[in-house]
């Protein structure tokens, strides 16, 4: 039998559609954020990255990186077992303390990556509820697809972000079925927000129970860096929030944090809580203190919000396709996969700048985009070198540029 | 609709079947490893830890922690993003060569996780193999169940470790079937191996493809520490080897170690791969430090078994009931889940020991045990001490001690 064969063909497939991905070999640079050592073929050689989802740059704070090398220090590398068996360390202890005061909850729980808080988060939560329907908001991430699919429940889809859709889904399903509502505040690829208020409202109405991937959104909008939900005044209505802490807070990991039943019943049920090993201690901690800055310090989110609108105003004014976007993340349409990648790869050998190129199956066919996401670490300097160089870009692989808004 | 009540519901259902968790809140010490800080309700106070994943105490060696240090100094804390969107760091590509060196395959890859390898790995093999047939061993982990599950596709179980029934389900699926065998080479929970060779045998002769779980045996067996199947001299002959960066190597993270081919095909075709967090930059670096030393140090193994062969020898003269182990787990027979669970409460609360009770479901009902992990730090007092502190509880317990070998 010829194994091989099959992860050869399937390879081939990737190469004919276009799709098949080669990962940049980044090295990051603490303090000089985000310039960043790119070891390419030739050998190293420095270059801005403009496609972090370090949103912040706080994986570079002088409070978390310290945090870090402190809990390592005290307390060594790794967790040393699953939560069950001695792997409850006191850093993640007081960092679920931490999220759970952050969303205003009681409670809080920890798990691997925000992949795996909703995949196995959601199915465990959806299991536990009897005869429960899930409706899914059509653009959710693929892991809460996954978390739906490994439920075995029965699942409608609405609209994106399409109320009326969603009403008429939760009529359908009449008062006495329990429903569960899953969507995002924030669609990372689309850059647009949910009217999580108004599903509140219907959520309410029809008695269903509501859960938010606020994974984009954590850190950046809110008093204390909440998310949107707490932007919205809206946070104490929605029944579990899913966050991460590999996104604006540096680091790495996800949770949930929602009422104490919810967290103790998924934190008892979830195999994919259950079994894995915990997050290190100085993970743990180095979350912990990105959070606590994050809850009073506004410097960070007023600084990235003025760095967006400044990155949004200097591309349009080039005559860049810039996407409509309600949110920090800037997509700059190109819709062709060929042209999405020649465009990334000139970005980066002719002009040091990555950013890497999304295509089908993130995005559908014909949408393919660049996605740049400005940090407070981004200086004018780097905006208008990142204006010329995709102008450039564009130019060189006769791409249209909207002139009229360029002359301006 | 009263959701609360669905999740009060199932948490009372655990405390009836008396399987509700309680999490100890542990304090690692780096350098005075297995010593440990408990947070106990009445403030903290220092126990010694036997039942750590942490199985060589790596995850506070200078060199590892070090590493750590350096790492998270020189690039702050977090990837800042998947693989694909600027996450592939430098430390996790060397790391992943350091990995596949170690296994003496043509590549490895990374997962967020032991068990995230084994869920979205294998099921991402199994989809790319046209009418697969998988043949799982039925003592195999909870990650491989749910990454056969995933798969979708159809699976016979063996009996465990059971040639012959392995050989009849080979047999019957014929020659022209593609089919993928699944297992571990240690099984954590009953301290037994695999006949990794035999099995090999019969994959070679029905043309299967094999794949390992080596997560309780990486770091421990071999010549440089590649598991079980390095030291039986057969790791050639497996297509995958599955291991853990967070038990013998004391950090974070899982990885499959394979030829080219397949890892580029899971790699391009896992959700659970493509869509999370890369690793941090300090827990890859860190890793890295812990495989390089133990593939050259054989201290570590060696001080390793001799305390694991002291612990049987001195318990097993204390008339307790030592389950037989062919490994460095030692299982200790208590056969009632309360019995368990006080027996672990007494060793705490009153012996300063922590060994967490293995109840069902995690093994067998009446199989209920403690589980206990020597390292190379549990020093000869410790163990007098241990064996003292189980005969007090067993006692206590009233549970039987088999005086005729105490006696001798």
């Amino acid at each position: 039998m010829n194994y091989k064969s099959f992860f050869d063909n399937a390879l081939n497939r990737l190469h004919e559609e276009r799709r098949y991905r080669v990962f940049a070999d980044l090295e990051r640079i603490a303090g000089r954020f985000p310039v960043t050592i790119w070891h390419a073929p030739e050998g190293p050689r420095e270059i801005i990255v403009w496609c972090s989802n370090d949103y912040l740059g706080m994986g570079q704070h002088p409070k978390v990186v310290g945090a870090m090398v402190e809990a390592a220090t005290r307390m060594g590398t790794g967790a040393g077992g699953t939560r069950n068996i001695s792997g409850t360390n006191h850093p993640l202890v007081e960092l679920e303390n931490e999220l759970a005061d952050l969303h205003g909850k009681e409670s809080a729980l920890i798990f691997t990556s925000g992949y795996v808080s909703n995949q196995t988060g959601i199915s465990t939560l959806a299991k536990l509820i009897p005869n429960v329907l899930i409706l899914s908001d059509s653009y959710n991430h693929n892991s809460m697809i996954e978390g739906v699919r490994q439920s075995g429940c029965e699942k409608k889809i609405f609209r994106h972000n399409d109320l009326a859709h969603l009403e008429q889904l939760l009529q359908e399903a009449g008062p006495d079925r329990p429903k569960l509502i899953l969507f995002e505040s924030i669609y990372s690829m689309d850059a647009d927000i949910a009217p999580i208020g108004a599903i509140c409202d219907l959520a309410e109405k029809y008695g269903a129970m509501t859960y938010i991937d606020e994974v984009h959104a954590v850190g950046m909008y809110g008093k204390r860096g909440a998310g949107v939900s707490e932007r919205d005044g809206v946070m104490h209505r929605i029944d579990v929030i899913e966050g991460t802490l590999g996104k604006a807070f540096g680091c790495f990991g996800g949770y949930i944090a929602a009422s104490h039943s919810v967290c103790d019943a998924v934190r008892s049920y979830a195999p994919g809580f259950i079994f894995t090993t915990a997050l290190p201690p100085a993970v743990c901690a180095a979350a912990a203190a990105s959070i606590r800055h994050l809850k009073t310090s506004q410097w960070e989110r007023d600084r990235h919000q003025e760095r967006v609108a400044r990155v949004k105003a200097v591309l349009t004014a080039s005559g860049l396709p810039v996407m409509h976007s309600d949110t920090h993340i800037v997509p700059i349409a190109v819709g062709d996969p060929e042209k999405c990648k020649a465009a990334s790869d000139m970005l980066l050998t002719e002009h040091g700048i990555y950013i890497q190129p999304i295509n089908y199956p993130t995005v559908p066919k014909g949408t393919e985009r660049l996605r740049v996401t400005p940090s407070p670490y981004h200086d004018d300097q780097m905006i208008d070198a990142l204006a010329a160089a995709l102008i450039d870009v564009w130019e060189k692989l006769g791409m249209p540029l909207n002139r009229a808004l360029a002359a301006e």
